[in-house]
């Protein structure tokens, strides 16, 4: 639930009302402020998803994702940014629904009148003066000028899953049962769909090119000498690169994902070798621990978006949504089916936020991976990365190969490219890695 | 691990040599800057205690919780505030070190010439010249007197627990040699102290007074029109208090324990109802999560440590510890005997940064939890907070009333007293949590 409006609308009054009769553990209530150090380093929706509630719980938002283009932050006074930035939130915003959010938005419409009356009543006492801040007396001048804005905003965005909801606030009675009334019928919907839920609209996605993982050479290698030589030279020019990052602000996200032992930890093990350590984080991807069961899927994703500067390896990423939950049954397909497009959505939003972003499918043969599982059994110190699983699921190649090729055409973009790396050779595929990152980055910062 | 040393004394680049060869997924790097907005609304070393590693994981800081110190940060520049700082810091390393934690701090020393050179070579090239800072400069002309600030702080937080090693980093092979082996050495003796732990020592613990409890006069109570108007008047107080709380910045934390059903839930919402929900959280506690027993029983208390000007409530609280985990014996008894020690700590800690502390023992008869019990299971709404569990504790009764006593009796102190609240009449408590509450915040905001 967020609320909206001018200053001395009266959002923590009625959010107040909200909540007044709920159990104060089940709710969490977020304030909207100017950008941290922390969040400027990130996309703008970072902030957002980082609260989003868990299942069964409400936060309510003291102004919202709207803030920005409410309150005119740096960087949203066009109306071209404005349409950009209602155009990201109705993505943001439909993303959330059909991951099953109940969403709903209030604006408090007071008059010029009332909202200087108000003021003059906080001024006049030094417990409450603190609240009237100077851009609110600005902003009081321009009482009508935001109020057109406002209306622009609440009009693009005012879709049917996130509807918004105006409150005359100069009458307050009124304006409580408006909004309580609109936040019963919400969750009362929305409980509704979630016992009865709608069918899902059949999609029929467009037909796959042909196999891009046949068409990869599974030979290509390098002899020893080669690649000691040209791995230096290449984890020397990634350490220098790494400096242009941090000094341009550059965020960057390197995403991996590849079969069970086609050498992942290896290459990302080379890719940070020269790097300095504050500069980058390594993010290993498990299974969806309980509480993030309980939120949406892109939710732990986005909360790790790579900070402005640095640089951020994945070790198994969004994708597995596309890939085990898919072949495993995880999730309807109707919830797989629609990653695809909510994926490339969320890329688009870390690359319009400068993130340069590399994903790596690191692909080797069947054979060549029962070779290197048998060889890992035989080292005792590495015995205990083959279990059970890791057969379990080379039994179901041919489905993981059925959704590696869709990922792979799907999810190819300009700003987020998919790049297959032939692994039967570990040399090669590192340096392939290395050299497809360093190209990149040189390129582009 | 952490890192300290002047500018250009190779903190980043030590700190690589020790992770070059480590698994990027096993460690995380933390650089210390300037207090974000967040970290300044809470006390100092609650962005350390965020950033502890999980059991198992290894975390680099670079520099840590000596940078306010040795950096010369606001509020920290007398010799008697970096004594108190170093108190604070003896006791946070215990505390971790008691935990199980390995701690190493390393203080690269580097000469004046050295340092000047190496800030011309990162000063020649455009690609590293952002890495000096003015204030490098500055510190630059004060090496001699840096280095006698931070000698004096080695030495008061030399303990053998968590160590110092001071390399001399114009050596850099020296340096390096030296770091890695006192770090191999410090691991090493860590491992085998977990595996054979060093006998606990016996503690004598000071024989508590009379009890507290049995003095406590459940006969206590209230009649509705009474309460009823004692209740909105004190209300209506603590919501004024609440603006001046935000207006001096002032952070609060109010504790809830009590026996099951002795009403610790009705007692909270009467106590927010009429608060701004933007200026208080209510925090749950349940039994740790997985991820929580991972790391240090305080970590997941500091980590919700209340924001300056905010109220932080807590629905069970760290005393857990000496409550549950004592009488189910979840940890063993040299762990909680230590605890209360460290909860006093912490929360000396809390008020030393100005956190007014209340904590309340909500107390009933075991005739009255029974006719309570009853009560709930015959509520249609309310008999699912009612299971087997809450019968199974009843049977403890005394083993708890025991623990009770003990911990209202060694943990009351100047800066966080005990309120043993009479709750047989849920009026009478809800009246009395309110009225300590608001009359303890009008003394002393």
């Amino acid at each position: 639930v967020a609320f909206h409006g001018v200053g001395a609308a009266g959002k923590g009054r009625l959010a107040g009302e909200l909540l007044r009769e709920l159990d104060p553990r089940g709710f969490a209530v977020h304030t909207v402020k100017e950008a941290s150090d922390d969040e400027q380093l990130r996309p703008y929706l970072w902030r957002f998803w980082k609260n989003l509630p868990e299942a069964g719980r409400l936060a309510v938002f003291l102004s919202s994702w709207y803030s920005s283009a409410l309150n005119r932050e740096k960087g949203c006074n066009s109306p071209r940014e404005r349409e950009a930035l209602a155009e990201r939130i109705n993505i943001f915003e439909r993303q959330l629904t059909d991951g099953g959010y109940a969403i709903i938005k209030f604006y408090l419409l007071i008059s010029e009148d009332e909202q200087r009356k108000r003021f003059e009543a906080l001024e006049s006492d030094p417990d409450t003066s603190w609240r009237v801040t100077k851009q609110d007396m600005r902003d009081l001048d321009k009482h009508d000028k935001l109020l057109t804005t406002a209306s622009d905003l609440i009009d693009t965005t005012n879709t049917p899953s996130a509807p918004w909801v105006v409150l005359p606030a100069d009458n307050w009675r009124f304006a409580t049962m408006t909004m309580l009334r609109a936040v019963a019928d919400r969750l009362h919907a929305a409980v509704t769909a979630h016992v009865n839920p709608p069918a899902a609209p059949q999609t029929e996605s467009a037909p796959l090119g042909p196999s891009v993982l046949d068409a990869t050479d599974l030979s290509l290698t390098i002899d020893r000498e080669a690649y000691e030589k040209e791995l230096d030279e290449l984890q020397e020019r990634l350490r220098l690169l790494q400096f242009r990052i941090y000094r341009k602000r550059v965020p960057v996200a390197i995403a991996f994902e590849g079969w069970d032992a086609a050498g992942k930890g290896g290459s990302i093990k080379r890719l940070v070798r020269t790097l300095d350590p504050r500069g980058f984080d390594v993010i290993p991807i498990a299974a969806p621990t309980p509480w993030e069961k309980n939120r949406h899927y892109l939710w732990r994703f986005w909360t790790q978006a790579p900070r402005a500067g640095h640089i951020a390896v994945f070790d198994r990423t969004w994708y597995g949504r596309v890939l085990v939950e898919r072949v495993e049954g995880f999730c309807p397909p109707a919830d797989w089916e629609r990653a695809y497009r909510e994926i490339c959505e969320m890329e688009k939003d870390w690359s319009d936020a400068g993130t340069i972003i590399f994903k790596f499918w690191m692909h080797i043969s069947k054979d060549e991976q029962l070779r290197r599982f048998q060889a890992r059994e035989a080292t005792p110190e590495k015995s205990w990365k083959i279990t059970e699983e890791d057969y379990r699921n080379r039994e179901k190649w041919d489905l993981y190969k059925d959704a590696v090729e869709a990922m792979v055409q799907r999810t190819s973009t300009e700003y987020a490219p998919w790049t297959v790396v032939e692994s039967d050779s570990k040399w090669y595929a590192r340096l392939k890695v290395l050299r497809t990152v360093v190209e990149g980055l040189e390129k582009r910062v």
